[in-house]
């Protein structure tokens, strides 16, 4: 595979079906966008970050497309993903009497895109959307599956709805500009997928992370691709969620009741989910899933990605008893019944409860330093 | 017919297909909601006018199904269909837990209606929801056709989701309570569908009019009926609006520029739509599509039900530029050209254009005295 190669992933949804084009040199870049239908206007819609590096590009390469091309510039971060600032989305469409023709463009990371996805399905009951990710957890995770929301205090991601984009546009080249740390939470989505449905895409990252991690474009593409691929291949089977797309949040239990115990914006999502998977690979250790080895195998390469493996004590009082407590508002969550993404055998991952007793055991054993000599 | 058979309606939408029960004494008995799915809660939404009439039996009906039965009562009007009274019902949600099978309840008019359903719709991207509508315009329109939404200052219904009920309840009996205001408001959709679909309809409550405004139940049932089979004629075959179901705008793009310029709650929503079609019947008289005998007829019909025939002046400068001005952030506008429903002879809709200046004599003529003397 050369770096200079147009990859590509099709998303089968039928009528909504779309297609992720993976490359460097891709969202600045007028064909990019040259198949996407007619529209009066498009409302490019960045953040603080991304926009004073990105915007003006994008602008450019859809000038000759739109007439008219406003930009709604967000303030950074999961602590900004709220109503107010998909108000201010509204405020600018309505403000221009964008119609509903309007192409919305995500420009950004995963924040921007829920955000955008979300005005999009909901403005006019529905308008035409556009993902160009600028981060990897967004171009691994954000690109598949429809997935669209914003915070609530009381909860993350409880308001939104499933809405697929026209496209999506995952240019390499905006990954250099990535600070460590969020290429690392990035890869905390990636490495979910070995456990959960591939094994071989686990080796493969065991033996090639230093070259990820460096940022070579080869890697990169391929760690995009494969990633959007399984990801397709599960959404594909079960787009709204009723069942097998649930694995998916392997590690996003633990790792939401990290995000939320410690004020969102504390923890980066990807680093709540990588430490998260390590306590969820415990749980499946207790249960008599996996062995230790496959413990130790991913917690090592967790580790090696930049991510923290040891949980953070979210009371002083009943550690436990607060991540259950914060588990419980989960979405997967029944008459509050906490549902966990398990291990059942490496490369293949179940949803089931477990005793309290046993998630309390793993919740005080992973957020202690004896988690690193198993 | 009987006034005391169950009249049912049909909504295919293949796997979103629900039905419509139209009776009295159906939403206080507990067989109104047997073939529910099973779930742990619900929660009823209603507002202050509504709720002390009717909650506590809808409560009652439902406790038997349900472990938790949860009540928010949002302020009554149109003035109120926002953000803020949305976020009061996802704050009902987040606080008692309630989890993806939370069957919400829309005990009320078209704007609990409509602000549950966009709720149900985007709580945890998608829970069920029951409408339960007790006002006629609710029932003839809000029980068809999923539109769910919420307005924003700079529009209405701008912020929104297309999402199916489980079931509408429609109880003739709620009708009792409903002011004459009202119950003349929600005859302005009943009568919309004459022109566009069903000039016998159009001929009946020419006949019947006079029971009708009596609330006799046999005549009440046979609008009920007769308005959502029409509606899910039109909606069976356009669920998505992009096409055929616009014709249920008729007098809705004048109707809306009323409303939004006189402040929302000032007149009904029925009303403007009322006057609204009196406005669009003249432009389609003077683009020579309906001849003046038909627009005398359904204004005549219109003043019968208690609904206004003149429009108000929205400006005492340029009255039809305000108009205009208020019309070109319709939903149905693309770049600023102004989509009208217009009747293409009796009993048929088109969607088009018209030269602004023909538009503005309409406006003119129909903000006038002189207007029922055609």
């Amino acid at each position: 595979m050369n770096s200079s190669d147009l990859q590509t992933v099709n998303i089968d949804l039928g009528s909504r079906s779309y297609h992720i084009a993976i490359r460097g040199s891709l969202f600045d870049s007028p064909l990019s966008y040259a198949e996407l239908p007619k529209a009066q206007s498009a409302l490019i819609v960045t953040n603080t970050t991304v926009g004073p590096l990105y915007a003006m590009q994008l602008q450019k390469a859809l000038s000759g497309k739109y007439a008219q091309i406003h930009t709604v510039v967000l303030p950074d971060g999961e602590e900004f993903k709220t109503w107010q600032s998909l108000n201010l989305i509204f405020d600018a469409l309505l403000q221009h009497r964008c119609d509903r023709k309007t192409t919305l463009f995500a420009l950004g990371g995963g924040v921007i895109g829920d955000m955008t996805g979300f005005a999009a399905a909901s403005y006019m009951r529905g308008v035409p959307f556009v993902q160009v990710p600028t981060t990897l957890l967004a171009q691994v995770d954000s690109s598949v599956g429809g997935k669209t929301a914003i915070n609530h205090p009381l909860g993350k991601n409880m308001i939104g709805a499933f809405y697929q984009p026209l496209k999506v546009v995952c240019d390499l080249d905006t990954l250099k500009t990535l600070p460590d740390r969020e290429l690392s939470a990035g890869l905390a989505e990636v490495i979910k997928y070995g456990p959960i449905a591939d094994m071989d895409l686990l080796a493969w990252l065991e033996a090639h992370i230093d070259q990820v991690m460096a940022r070579d474009p080869v890697a990169l593409a391929h760690v995009v691709k494969r990633s959007c691929e399984i990801k397709a291949w599960v959404v594909g089977q079960d787009e709204r969620e009723s069942g097998l797309r649930a694995i998916l949040n392997f590690g996003h239990t633990f790792g939401h009741a990290i995000e939320a115990g410690l004020g969102y914006g504390e923890w980066l999502h990807g680093e709540g989910v990588g430490c998260g998977m390590v306590m969820a690979a415990h749980l499946s250790l207790r249960l008599g899933l996996v062995d230790a080895l496959f413990v130790a195998r991913l917690t090592g390469l967790i580790a090696k990605a930049g991510l923290p493996v040891k949980g953070p004590v979210l009371s002083a009082d009943d550690n436990a008893g607060r991540y259950l407590e914060l588990m419980q508002v989960d979405k997967k969550s029944e008459a509050g019944d906490i549902k966990f993404v398990l291990i059942d055998g490496p490369g293949r991952a179940i949803v089931r409860s477990a005793p309290e007793a046993m998630v309390r055991q793993v919740i005080d054993l992973c957020c202690t330093e004896k988690l690193l000599k198993i």
